[in-house]
């Protein structure tokens, strides 16, 4: 690889150089959303933070298998294996089929991630959809000798597993300072020891979502799908984990300990976290009230937004952040992200007005080399975006007359400019069916190329063709001195 | 209900008052599609005809819930059993993962449903997430004694089953008859009897999608999965099933098999099925080149195709003809429904222009009626739409003071059009990136000369050049018998 990506890996705390386990190939796992509610805007970050990561490496030429999960069953309301299930009692609520809930929501997750022009990831896998495989992990864990059978319910035994193995690397918790933060709670009492957590729950004769299992009719455990199902899609071992920094503990440290009490060996090259947001300095929180939806965001109805904002002015405000760093959310800093995110677009736009010149008066080297060592930097899209409005500026002296690049430095410097902003940083201009576009301009470009030749050849019929039938279609070709313009009637 | 809705019932074979099992409540399960393709446009007819249906019962002010799902495993390329499985077989082409292939193909479903503005199902349910549920369906249907395993795999026992129960009601086919139409094949000599067909499929080593299951690693039939997850999620019984009539059978007549075994009792109170499309008179179909596919429809850019329709012109097609004839998409007839949509759509944004009388000169009541009476008679679209014509022709005349209806009547039959127009037939205003898309489709032409002529000059760099370029835009080109199609991923 030209450009060695430095990655900063949650697991061993520090930057490495990005090594995948078969290169091109690179496996990445993020957790996806529990469907059982609107996306949350953290969320959100989450996921525009990972759609960043896969467009990157995907750029640099990784043959990147991505997996997302929807987790729409086992996911807990409380943290130690009480409470009920947030799909079951959401459906409840609703007075719903919990598949139903699911449906719901799943629906309003691709919605909104397609506004925020996130791709799909290769597979997206559901918890319900892999009982089996849980299951079959369940019983190797339990043949291990890393969990018990209570009741019905199966528990991953922590104190086995210390006993071999380290438990906290990730999340750098040791369990007697969890202790001092646990109560004392229902249901407890069938786990042999506090920590212990659930890979099998027995379901009550009420429960709508369960399954026959070798220990009777139930659900598996939260974090046993993304083990599961990373092992399938990706293998016992890959390269990134991603997620949420809320994630950590215990999501992700219960996945590795599951993880290594199946196989005997960790999961996971780089765990990769992103950091949470905040609204005018304070923690996000229903209670609070200063919580509000990505949909809420754009239309502006929340109490305390000013005004809507684009989809696209709030990815370019995440942008401009680094991902591991907290993003405080105010209406100033939002409106100020607008600004910058149009003057950065019309740049960017008027980049296609620009003229060859006949000498270049700086450097397109220089900046590709900025831009690649912001983003080979874990992903610094923050300095990206201020190398681009390095590019921004050089754009406007170009079309004042004050700096020029020869026809080859122009195409180059197009190239890389467009490379970044929308395929890396996934941005698109607004109000235009991105496909469409994408593909027009292709197909213009080899349109033009195809006239100049039949005029280098002397061939007007073809050339005069060419025009006539373009014309009829709304397109104008025009010629200039410094090559072929074309514009939508 | 006010309005009593007949259907025609394929199972008895007559119009029937529908009755729904526990009003207000109806359960409705659709056969969705096999993911392992884009889109065929026969498929579309189904799902848009079940959009409307499902608009219908929910404008009734029935409480739907509307299953549909996604074949992810188990469709066998042949009828009975031999062949491979679909979906294993394209990921084998595309050097993918299976579900890669689900992943990618059910993005695209969705996306093209979308664009003919479907409403998502309530639940959405996989083959692939419901193993555990066929594995137990297949174990109750061995213990009632209508199936046997052989070397791994589980019949379906035929002879066993018409001991004691009707074979081929829905169908209207007979064993004998059958038994005449089938070539002896690899594979079949496990089954006892010819129609016997697999609940579950041993699989060899080799194969991807399989699952772990009480007669060794396999996985399920086709027909299987329909009969567990509409079992799952709309009871033992329930009111209506629809499908695309191919499906009849072999199809729909196992599931009926399959639950009567299972159960004692036959699934479904109303079979639904929609008709096939025809193109200038001919079935489509690969082999004869005249294919295409609903984004071709779109862009145009099927040789068969004069022009791109856009996606209300070709709902309003679809609309304007019975679900249960077969339709025929030809130029004009699609020249004649954009027209026709044309009119129709003016006529009704026109109508916000309306301004109310003194006195009204016609009933907005008789006009419901007859909207109503067409609905009730089958979901019979063409009338309604005939009817809307006449709702059509009034606005017309009020726009020409020649007609008038009191403030409270305009604001009735405002309603009553709306509801017809947009909630029941599911139109909704277009947008104009239409521009773009003729534009595309000009350059497209083009190119697609310009890579003739590379071709016959055997300029195999300039004609790579040209599919690369067109493929890193996302434009697909393939070569057919009728000449060069293309269309965007």
């Amino acid at each position: 690889m030209e450009h060695p990506l430095n990655v900063y890996n949650n697991l061993t705390r520090s930057k490495e150089r990005f090594v995948p386990i078969q290169s091109p190939f690179v496996g990445m796992y993020v957790c996806g959303p529990t469907v059982y509610n609107y996306m949350h805007l953290g969320n959100l970050r989450t996921f525009i933070t990972f759609d960043m990561v896969y467009r990157y490496l995907v750029h640099l030429g990784y043959k990147v298998r991505y997996v997302r999960n929807i987790t729409d069953v086992g996911h807990i309301t409380t943290e130690f294996d009480e409470g009920v299930d947030r799909i079951g009692a959401q459906a409840k609520l609703e007075q719903l089929e919990p598949m139903e809930i699911v449906q719901k929501y799943t629906n309003n997750f691709h919605d909104v991630l397609n506004q925020f022009n996130c791709i799909p990831p290769s597979i997206e896998p559901t918890a319900t959809g892999h009982i089996i495989e849980q299951i079959e992990m369940v019983k190797q864990i339990l043949e291990n000798g890393f969990a018990y059978e209570a009741d019905g319910s199966v528990y991953f035994d922590v104190r086995a597993y210390m006993q071999k193995h380290k438990y906290g690397a990730l999340s750098g918790r040791n369990v007697d300072e969890l202790f001092e933060n646990t109560r004392e709670l229902d249901g407890q009492d069938e786990k042999r020891f506090f920590a212990d957590f659930a890979l099998w729950k027995k379901a009550s004769p009420e429960h709508i979502m369960k399954w026959p299992s070798p220990w009777g009719e139930g659900f598996p455990g939260w974090h046993l799908e993304c083990s599961a199902m990373s092992t399938k899609y990706l293998g016992e071992e890959f390269d990134i984990h991603g997620g949420g920094m809320d994630l950590k503990f215990p999501h992700h440290e219960s996945e590795i300990a599951q993880n290594t009490a199946c196989c005997g060996h960790g999961p996971v090259r780089y765990w990769l976290h992103g950091n949470m947001l905040t609204v005018n300095g304070e923690k996000m929180s229903k209670s609070k009230g200063n919580s509000f939806l990505p949909l809420e965001l754009i239309a502006g109805s929340h109490p305390l937004l000013d005004q809507g904002y684009s989809e696209m002015t709030v990815r370019f405000f995440m942008m401009q952040s680094h991902y591991a760093s907290t993003l405080d959310f105010s209406n100033d800093a939002l409106k100020a992200a607008e600004k910058g995110y149009k003057r950065f677009m019309t740049a960017i736009d008027a980049l296609e007005k620009v003229k060859a010149g006949t000498a270049s008066t700086f450097s397109v080297d220089d900046l590709r080399r900025d831009c690649y060592a912001a983003m080979n930097d874990d992903f610094n899209t923050p300095i990206l975006i201020a190398g681009l409005f390095e590019c921004v500026k050089q754009i406007n002296l170009m079309l004042e007359g004050k700096a020029a690049l020869t026809d080859a430095d122009l195409s180059d410097f197009k190239s890389m400019v467009h490379a970044f902003v929308f395929d890396v940083l996934g941005f698109r201009r607004e109000n235009e069916s991105a496909g469409n576009t994408k593909a027009l301009d292709a197909a213009m470009q080899l349109v033009i190329e195809m006239r100049r030749k039949a005029r280098e050849n002397k061939d007007w019929t073809t050339s005069d063709t060419i025009r006539d039938q373009l014309k009829a279609a709304g397109i104008v070709i025009k010629d200039t001195k410094e090559g072929v313009d074309w514009m939508l009637e």
